[in-house]
């Protein structure tokens, strides 16, 4: 039996790695775990090896793998029928969407269905500028909004340069990113106030009535869990209202319970515009975004042609998997795990960050946290540079992690922390004390 | 029983038309059809009525609603894991991979797996992009390629205006469009030669060592269904050849099965460099799109970084639908079928031409058709100006074979007949003589 589990893997991995291209990757010497079973924040291999899903794969898989009440309305949904046009009434997609603006700020209206993030945000720029009759669209640096053109433009870090030149109208501007500033703000407030009052500047500069939106990660995610000071987001609501423009709130990995608020915005009391999302609405289960609007928006659509339309929005199987999916995190509490957790997480970080060198920072809201790496505490200087780390620095960190069956990713000088919603208090703790071994071997090895 | 039956499809319409926002519609007044349950190619709303899918819903539910095996497929695994990221080897995933790959030319090497058509061709313009250095990309004007901002990009016809101004170096050529051609031509060679000698003369003056891509529908899908005449593709391939430039095959619609070949481009025996596909490769069940490339740009991303990914990038529960969906092409010899009964298809719509003022083309091959209306089968003028059908022309007749429970979509002055592959001949004569009906009021009441 363990020999043809094993001939199985092996098989598995060779055709996978003679057939298919793999993202973000060079394809030579990829040697991918074949996975066999997956349940709650574990999965394993065909030779039992568990591992603990500290990432929630990219995350998106909030209520972990083998959620049973998921997998059912997918069968349901599957024996009613799996498929029909964006032009039919669906019970699945009408419930999720009455069930979405039902999470809202009571000012939204409407949700337009997408397969994930990318096209949720492409989607909502395309509908931002339709909506103000105006072409350009502010994002910021260190952002990922997807790999499309659109998205991928939207995007700050170097994830964009492939699709340069560029789409004209797309204007970049700084992130509140604290850590890595050289002012040194009295408090959160001041260091708000001075955000705020440059992209003023800046938009004030690239012309206010030609700006359809400004679109952010409410809290950036791959790019570091770079949480905004307070007072931050309400400056950017007040410019958007002082000239019209549309506030966008990437909600794709920060939504659905990561923070512990349903969506991060709620943190600081705002309400956007347009709110796109993805992952955490049906944990992936089946893929879906989406991009809910406000109602003022949605009525402008009543009468004014929406150009915007693709063959699986709003599809029918992956609609009846974020019905079950939202259905769950209300009936199960997961906001109060995620903070009740989320406190032991945070309590873990600052101890790591208090004890190791090589921990420059540490950010956390919820149970989405990242760790950020230096070579030196006092200078800050990161462990790898911006853009590069020709030597695979944080490569072999994730791999020290991944040898503990603590399985992550890294960005830039980054390691995420971001496992799935339904984790215990003992289940963190027991994946911390990995980390901090790892840190320890860093600490050592590494600067 | 009845009441509360309609009553359910009521409130579904009323929580859709309420909260969900509907692709390319303005979305007052909208009154979608609730539908219950879908067989074959057939669905029933609520109250029991059948409407027959001559469609296919939008051209990609190639073997009809329920199909048994696919769901079957979708279920098994979802009980292994719904789930898991794109680095991991997935049994599914592997085996799509492999048979994509079995069913492409020999110079086929690996599958890059995405949600749909619109990120399949923006990855492979961005694969193109990366492995020739070169930025600048040609497509049609006659050619629709998704709305996202590079797909949308590529589209010719109107649905890209709103995503203008445009990115730079997408350049726009002429289709070899025929019926529409000032020019008489004395043979499909010698049209064909014209058309390739142009392309040609266009690369030349756009400088051929900056083009990075020729993108095309093998045949042209939404547009009319626009078949290339013999020795264009082949041209093309040769221009390609010469300058270094991908040759892109955008099969999502013509692709697994529509054209009476597994892929349209083999109608003309030719290799492309790359090839997008979607909807026939599931049928829609779970969404999959995808990018098959050859095995010298595979090769290349051995040691060059692939910058293209995305979470869903081949899903396995979709990859699970498409193994199934492929598996039973085969196994069911749906292309004969295709080619049996898209013989009677040709010979009804040769008929209707020969008998209907209002018809001034009919184009076909395999279950892929197109009825391209006049207003003066002389002068060709067409039914409705491109671009503008002010007074719902279009509408009206799709209005009234849906009277008659044919569904279809219409696209400028065309109307669109490509049902599931799994149709009968009885089936395609029965759905064809309402055409034919309504076809006569138009020759009566609308020209």
């Amino acid at each position: 039996m363990a020999t043809t589990a094993q001939s199985k893997a092996e098989i598995i991995k060779q055709k996978s790695v003679k057939y298919n291209l793999q993202s973000w990757s060079k394809q030579g010497g990829l040697n991918p775990i074949a996975v066999e079973k997956a349940e709650g924040i574990y999965y394993w291999d065909y030779d039992g090896n568990r591992y603990s899903d500290m990432s929630a794969q990219l995350v998106n898989l909030n209520l972990g793998h083998g959620n049973k009440e998921i997998v059912e309305a997918i069968k349901e949904q599957a024996d009613q029928y799996c498929y029909m046009g964006p032009s039919f009434a669906v019970e699945s997609r009408a419930d999720l969407a009455e069930m979405v603006i039902g999470l809202m700020p009571d000012n939204f209206g409407k949700v337009f269905f997408t397969n994930a993030g990318a096209d949720a945000n492409e989607n909502a720029i395309k509908m931002a500028r339709m909506f103000t009759g105006r072409k350009k669209v502010f994002s910021r640096y260190r952002s990922y909004h997807g790999s499309t053109f659109g998205a991928g433009n939207l995007t700050g870090e170097p994830r964009r340069y492939p699709l340069e030149p560029g789409i004209p109208g797309f204007v970049k501007f700084f992130d509140p990113y604290l850590y890595r500033e050289q002012i040194q703000f009295e408090s959160e407030q001041a260091a708000a106030a001075y955000y705020v009052a440059k992209l003023r500047e800046q938009i004030c500069y690239e012309g206010p009535d030609s700006i359809a939106a400004i679109v952010l990660e409410t809290i950036t995610g791959s790019n570091g869990v770079i949480i905004p000071p307070d007072g931050y987001l309400q400056g950017v609501r007040k410019i958007c209202d002082e000239f019209g423009i549309m506030m966008i709130c990437d909600e794709v990995m920060a939504g659905f319970g990561r923070t512990g608020k349903m969506f991060a915005f709620e943190h600081w009391d705002i309400k956007p515009d347009i709110v796109t999302f993805a992952k955490g609405v049906t944990c992936g289960y089946v893929q879906l975004g989406g991009v809910a609007v406000s109602k003022e928006i949605a009525a402008y659509f009543d009468d004014h042609f929406l150009s915007c339309g693709l063959t699986y929005s709003g599809h029918p199987l992956a609609c009846a998997a974020g019905v079950a999916c939202v259905r769950y995190y209300g009936e199960h509490n997961i906001l109060e795990n995620v903070n009740k957790v989320g406190k032991v997480l945070g309590e873990e970080l600052e101890a790591m960050k208090a004890k190791h060198a090589c921990v420059g920072d540490v950010r956390y809201i919820g149970l989405f946290a990242a760790i950020e790496l230096v070579k030196d505490k006092a200078s800050r200087e990161p462990l790898v540079s911006y853009g590069g780390d020709p030597k695979g620095v944080m490569g072999k960190i994730v791999g020290m992690l991944k040898e503990k069956r603590f399985m992550t990713y890294s960005h830039e000088n980054m390691v995420l922390v971001c496992p799935p919603l339904i984790i215990t208090e003992e289940q963190i703790r027991e994946e911390l004390a990995k980390m901090d071994e790892v840190l320890g071997t860093v600490d050592k090895e590494m600067l």
